[in-house]
């Protein structure tokens, strides 16, 4: 199971710093949403140049404009992109094509799908599925990510499954029981006491469930 | 009628430059999501600082973590902000309240909502409803916008709405006859050989429109 730190709500140089504190626990880097919105590409660039070793996701969440989208993201050094399952089915596949030519990936995000979208979602292939509680979802509820009916079988060979939504080192388990492929943690290692300790735990629970 | 011109895909420079040029004839600025994806907060500061006497629409097609970034579009000098109609009701409805406590506004988009979305965000009060014929789906069908049974009848009188998607002067009187109450321009204005007289027409179309 792979690790996505999720950068949100910082500056440039705080996600920087927190992610210079965690590197060798995390796989992936997320450039979240609100660092693209608040400061453009020059967040998914300055990233990349801290950490060029390292997988970068940009959390776009394209809705349209697919190909201009993707590509200025892909100048500015993201190797991974997401579209909104919500988007019209030809933004996501625009997004597929325009990453393929350009040996990137594609994250599909989940959030408020219907069951019909994701249906048509999981006889995809080669795209990542993010199985996601937003952030407003989980002030409302108070819930966060569960697995409820959403197993790794249901989707083709060729699709990898990720999780987000205030996913703790207490929720974590049954992630690795439910044999997702990406956890997408944001604020549970950015905003602890000690990152680095809280990383390593992750960590150490992800390798270990690899090997169950 | 109002006229939205939208400026998408372009530097902040060329979006100041070709306002500069139709300022007289428009009502509303959108700084289109691919401005603040690209240069982030900066684009809309930028432009609220070189037309402050015009509101400024941000195209954040916001999706998730309403609070925040309604927050950061307003604090950079935004006047509108947009949500899109299918991302979680919360989310809708957060955006709604902060607006109303920054006395600013909320443009809901309506791309790919399904007609379930559509009739919850249409019982909405002191809102404004996009139908958005995408980019991408512009692409694909070689269509823009139409009226199909979208008609101002449908809102409450608290609704405003607007209509976005590849519209043109052939296409814009079916606009005025659909009492549409903002039209969003993009291309036919931006990418036009002389903007400022396009920009007029459409203007002496939407102010005898109002007389009509």
């Amino acid at each position: 199971m792979k690790i996505q730190l999720a950068l949100d709500r910082l500056s440039i140089s705080e996600a920087i710093q927190v992610t210079s504190l965690v590197e060798s626990s995390i796989d992936w880097i997320e450039v979240g949403t609100s660092l693209i919105k608040e400061f453009g590409m020059d967040s998914i660039k300055q990233l990349k140049q801290a950490f060029p070793q390292k997988a970068i996701l940009a959390d776009t969440k394209t809705m349209d404009n697919a190909k201009y989208e993707l590509e200025i993201s892909f100048s500015a050094g993201a190797d991974i992109v997401t579209v909104m399952g919500t988007a019209p089915m030809i933004t996501i596949e625009t997004c597929i094509e325009i990453a393929k030519k350009h040996q990137k990936m594609v994250m599909i995000d989940l959030l408020n799908t219907s069951e019909e979208q994701q249906k048509a979602l999981f006889s995809l292939q080669d795209v990542i599925l993010c199985k996601h509680i937003g952030k407003d979802e989980q002030e409302l509820s108070k819930n966060s990510w569960n697995s409820s009916g959403f197993l790794k079988e249901e989707a083709t060979s060729n699709i990898l499954i990720a999780a987000a939504g205030g996913i703790t080192l207490e929720t974590f388990p049954q992630l690795i029981k439910d044999q997702v492929d990406i956890a997408i943690i944001g604020s549970a290692i950015t905003k602890a006491a000690n990152p680095t300790e809280v990383a390593k735990k992750f960590n150490e629970l992800a390798k270990g469930g690899i090997l169950q």
